[in-house]
């Protein structure tokens, strides 16, 4: 059981790509909030997503008390990894500390931030844009990774971030390669999510990519491919993508 | 989108059942805890039960933070509800706000709470009587249900809370019932699941009355079932169970 000894272990780089895993392949997470006016904590659901550095991103409703509790106070943290089935605290998640910072409307950070979600969650164009909505930034401060039966870790902000010259300029071509790939690369990223994701489903499309990795979706099915290294320079995307392509479909034949 | 219009509806009684449902039938929850010390707003996930009255039941460790969390400060919310397959916030959830009560050891109201939650999680036998566990009763203060899509209520603590003076003798009953009932009326409780909670397998053992419904569990599934009417007197309960038992057979059959 999970809490059957919580003595921390020495995080290792097995649980620092864990704790990346559970926190970049998420769709939702539970999030803790301090109510405004009373400071009461709160557990409520959210939508996330990614920015190209790794910070997570949600996107929430004035109209909900979370958006209140972090406008008054940005601190919050983040549950990411789901339960599944079979006992629950076998389940590896993560406990993320954050301060959130909501992203200012109209700017181009704005515009990847959005552009990124909701091609993560398109049914969440159906509100996106409504005046009441905004995202928010949740940059880390620390994480308490609970790998399942009592494998705790402490997991440093650094670990969960993205930190590259390459930032700037792979943001810029996101979304170009992004509609390459998925227009004329289907069996590439079907070779991926097979080979690397372990996904027996075929019909993948792109959704985001950044320095550290690809994602991809399937229906409401979300699949996180890490790469080896963090890219330095946007200029190694495209023969990645192509090796990466060729290493696939090597482990699947 | 659950977020798309969180104008609150009209609290009814399809809304309180839906409520009690997801409370009552639970095997785990999100917490928000106050970091002790900082009063960071710190989310984690619990394993759940709950007591005879309907208040929910967590087992944790000193060693891990939400301990000290409660015991510097007792606020705290439970986010109950699985995400599930599909859209995330198109599944019901429910923000209980809690006042915790740790349970003093030794005594009958211990050994009530630790019959209950280890008959649902077998497994916490492992631990529940390392000196370093305790159980908390989560005394409901107010909830927030979201049904899904924007259908958002409040809901008191009293629809949740189960009050009647049958509690006493239902909880003395309870483990001769629940240990007649595994022996000897098995085929009783498959037609329960099987006619009113919808459940396909067979081989459900019972693991909790009390005086609003039965718990089910089969390997890691629970099913709740609850009953037409709160039961006022303990003496109800018997010639209940064979009247819902010659019910589930008219509906299978």
């Amino acid at each position: 059981m999970a809490e059957e000894k919580q003595t921390l272990r020495e995080t290792d780089d097995d649980a620092r790509a864990l704790a990346r895993r559970l926190v970049r392949s998420a769709r939702h997470a539970a999030i803790a909030v301090l109510e405004a006016g009373t400071g009461f904590p709160l557990a409520s659901r959210v939508l996330t997503g990614a920015d190209v550095d790794g910070v997570p991103v949600i996107l929430i409703s004035a109209l909900a008390p979370h958006m209140a509790a972090l406008r008054a106070d940005p601190r919050a943290s983040l549950l990411f990894g789901e339960a599944g089935k079979g006992d629950p605290l076998a389940h590896a998640r993560i406990t993320v500390r954050v301060e959130a910072r909501e992203v200012e409307k109209g700017g181009e950070i704005h515009a990847r931030i959005r552009r990124r979600f909701l091609a993560r969650h398109p049914k969440a164009a159906l509100y996106a844009d409504f005046p009441d909505f905004a995202f928010f930034r949740m940059v880390p401060i620390s994480a308490s990774l609970n790998g399942g039966f009592g494998r705790a870790y402490l997991i440093e902000a650094a670990d969960l971030l993205i930190d590259t010259p390459a930032l700037a300029a792979l943001a810029e071509r996101e979304e170009g390669t992004v509609r390459h790939m998925n227009e004329d690369h289907g069996d590439a990223l079907d070779a991926y999510a097979r080979a690397f994701g372990k996904a027996k489903k075929t019909g993948w499309r792109l959704c985001g990519i950044d320095a550290a990795g690809l994602d991809l979706a399937n229906g409401d099915e979300l699949l996180r491919i890490e790469f080896q290294h963090v890219l330095r320079d946007s200029g190694e995307l495209r023969p990645l993508l192509v090796d990466l392509a060729r290493q696939a479909r090597e482990i699947i034949d």
